[in-house]
């Protein structure tokens, strides 16, 4: 039998409700902390514990996982007055899946050094589904022994689980993720403009094009909610760009120039102005053919 | 027994020779021409015959098929002085399967049927292993009629054969992919110079990233092939400039900006000054990291 762990987990949204419910299914001790009580009955519900604040759930536990929204809010449920590093006994390994910053990753690990602790960064891929169907893509940056301990735990709520380096690689290799996804966004939108322009069926084009040197996982996924009108979020506008700036951010001070990234986050900026930070990162067409949509999406 | 054609065949590339034989294989009678005849001599020896010009191989047949580098050499074969449409008994359809200008081919078209034909446009993806395998994607311009009589040709030639509408809409359908190639192409070449900046070892991003939202065929066919320092030309930087210079100029005509295509032309056109105009599409990643490969490709 698997090792049992004493658990925090601060961050119950759509996303960490389902992976803090996968470490309740596998018989860890669960205790959460979320902003909005009602957002973790589910997980409550399935036998987590509740803690009114991060450091009360990171109490004395093995590992306290972290999953919210904005580098602030991680910084927040790390490093603030009731945060899980001011636990009288702070977890042994402190793990922040949410998409970060990398030198907060470094921080974080730092300042949980300093009272005994570790900390990784595990931000991950695949979405509320691949969170709800544990098939996450799990990118690791910690120290090889907190790596080896954690697995486990990780194991239970993604497929693929790698570890990239130390402290803060994780986060840089989920912001690379990105930056693919960006440029191969503004491609599709642009492809799917120029086919509507020239009065080709996008529909038969897909049926070209799919397949061969221009297919993507995009182009198979969001295309089609684009052909339909369908720019409800999978990921959203506002969460995108928020990670395309921490690209940015990591691209500058490696004195690396990236004008597609720069172009892409330009676009996507403007989305955010014109109302669509909530629609999902497919909304990117309304960039291109705001009139053509207009009365199916406004 | 399906119906054997009279065929012309004009362009015995790496490409247009394998193309060429699978009609030869499959029954028909072609006759081949192309600028360096010594470049034919494999589908002569697979019992094609051979003319001195287009105009003497496109004498008297039902099809003539071109399969020619630019849009150039495409107005030269057909609209030459000793072009296909300049036979004596003209062929009664002329299909250009090159990529070329859309507005050329309604050219083509027209003068075509001033002689009693049909032009048809049909360029394809899917690179010479494409062509050899005959799996390649074709992406066809021809009215109703045409299209149904060219079928079983185009059939022996590919996989998946679609009508896009008339002369032209194969072309455009084509510059479309070529968009959606283009923009994927900075995303994989932009992620993979700062996954290589910030220390991470590209392998296991590879492996991380490669399934997900991320992923692309540029991703999984190419990117490998930058990790290993191979720029080996599966599709030419050079044919891409030209195709996304078409490209460009249908979105002008459309009054539509594409800023990630315009960036995207700028930067690889910015390769063939740099001397790397014959390499592959994946020599992009030397426009963000050609010191830490140039002892590698140059």
């Amino acid at each position: 039998m698997a090792k049992l762990f004493n658990v925090a987990w601060i961050g119950t949204g759509v996303m960490g409700g389902a992976m803090a419910g996968h470490l309740v299914a596998a018989g860890h001790r669960v205790c959460v902390h979320t902003r909005t009580k009602a957002r973790a009955q589910r997980v409550l519900d399935h036998g987590a514990g509740w803690a009114d604040s991060p450091a009360a759930a990171a109490e004395g536990t093995d590992v306290a996982f972290a999953m919210v929204g904005t580098p602030e809010e991680v910084e927040a449920v790390h490093r603030g007055p009731s945060g899980i590093l001011s636990a009288k006994n702070p977890p042994r390994i402190v793990v922040d899946m949410s998409t970060s910053s990398p030198e907060l990753a470094v921080l974080i690990d730092l300042e949980a050094r300093a009272r005994g602790g570790r900390g990784c960064d595990a931000p991950v891929t695949g979405g509320d589904i691949g969170a709800r169907q544990a098939t996450l893509s799990i990118m690791v940056g910690a120290d090889e022994d907190s790596f080896a301990e954690i697995l486990p735990l990780l194991s239970v709520m993604g497929k693929t689980v790698v570890r990239h380096g130390g402290p803060g690689q994780g986060q840089r290799a989920k912001l690379v993720n990105q930056v693919l996804i960006a440029s191969t966004m503004v491609g599709m939108c642009e492809g799917l403009a120029l086919a509507s322009a020239a009065g080709l069926d996008a529909q038969r084009l897909l049926e070209s094009v799919s397949t061969g040197a221009a297919g993507s996982w995009a182009l198979a996924n969001l295309a089609p909610r684009v052909l339909r009108g369908d720019l409800e979020p999978g990921f959203m506008v506002e969460h995108f760009v928020k990670d395309l700036g921490l690209a940015l951010d990591l691209a500058r001070r490696l004195n690396l120039d990236l004008p597609g990234l720069a172009r892409a986050q330009t676009l996507y900026t403007q989305l955010i102005r014109d109302g669509h930070g909530r629609r999902g990162t497919q909304a990117l067409t309304l960039a291109y053919a705001p009139r053509a949509t207009e009365h199916r999406f406004v």
